[in-house]
């Protein structure tokens, strides 16, 4: 468990990613744009002329629980396979009726309605993913999730955001935008 | 539960709260000052001239459950009450075998074991406080707890701080600077 690192997502017409489409699933959209960038340890300084620059910082667990834990670290694979050339970066928001719900009524309907660590792993490791926290920061977004695939996984990658957009957890997305990336193989 | 508000706690030779006595109960300590200031919303920017400069983040429930959280709701207070002329900031940092653990594990040691929560309700409604997060802002510490009570119940003050740190849950923190303050009444 390193230390909490800030990644920035920079839309712009730069960077190693292309933005082949950007969908906005629920709430205000994002200004569209060419290419992405995605920045570790850059700070949250903004960026002149992007079309949209997003922080947040990975950090420790805060619903997952031990026996999850160890699931989840004998399957996962990082970020930056080879063949791993799809990407979705999905930035979200939760309501304030969400927020003001205590840790045991937030985790009960996380995982055992909505079985969202259960779903995940089910993907796993197909689907490399990485969490950003970035309500503490006081971003637009709650969350930035980034996901990296082969193009073979991307059906299975989209019954992935399905399954978790059918849940009650997602009652309380009241923001949400969608946006598909490619790189060169 | 209102959106996260960032507070800031700036030492130097103004402020409307004089710092009487400051202690370095484990690792780095802080250097010493007059006066603390205290700001709600102002931004994380540093301020020039100050001995030292906290930022963090009020923000949701990370531990407490409905049952505990509606308790807490009950019987708490307040800051800024007229006789609460008495305050504690407690800058604190857990270690990374805190912050690897999974969110039961690190529920189970720091209420379970160590009745955080429950010690923490025992001292209400003479202790008011606000914990702010900072882990998430790349700061020197993860938490700073912010105190405030009336000089009749320094003494009670004293006993909570004391009997957190001898809990089971102490053991994970590894940076901790006790500072005390009190302003005119």
């Amino acid at each position: 468990m390193p230390a909490p690192l800030t990644v920035s997502f920079t839309a712009s017409h730069t960077g190693p990613w292309a933005i082949d489409r950007m969908a906005t699933v629920v709430g205000e959209g994002l200004p569209g744009a060419e290419r992405l960038d995605v920045r570790e340890g850059a700070g949250v300084a903004a960026v002149a002329g992007a079309a949209w620059n997003l922080h947040g910082v990975t950090s420790h667990l805060r619903y997952t629980h031990k026996n999850e834990a160890s699931a989840l670290v004998a399957v996962q694979e990082g970020l930056g396979r080879a063949g791993a050339t799809c990407a979705a970066l999905i930035p979200i928001r939760k309501s304030e009726a969400w927020w003001s719900l205590a840790q045991d009524d937030r985790r009960a309907i996380m995982e055992e309605q909505s079985r969202h660590i259960a779903v995940g792993m089910e993907f796993l490791p197909a689907v490399a993913r990485r969490l950003h926290h970035c309500r503490d920061l006081g971003g637009p977004f709650d969350f930035l999730t980034w996901f990296e695939y082969a193009p073979a996984d991307a059906d299975r990658f989209e019954a992935l955001v399905q399954a978790l957009r059918r849940s009650p957890e997602w009652a309380y997305v009241d923001r949400e935008v969608d946006i598909r990336l490619s790189r060169a193989g």
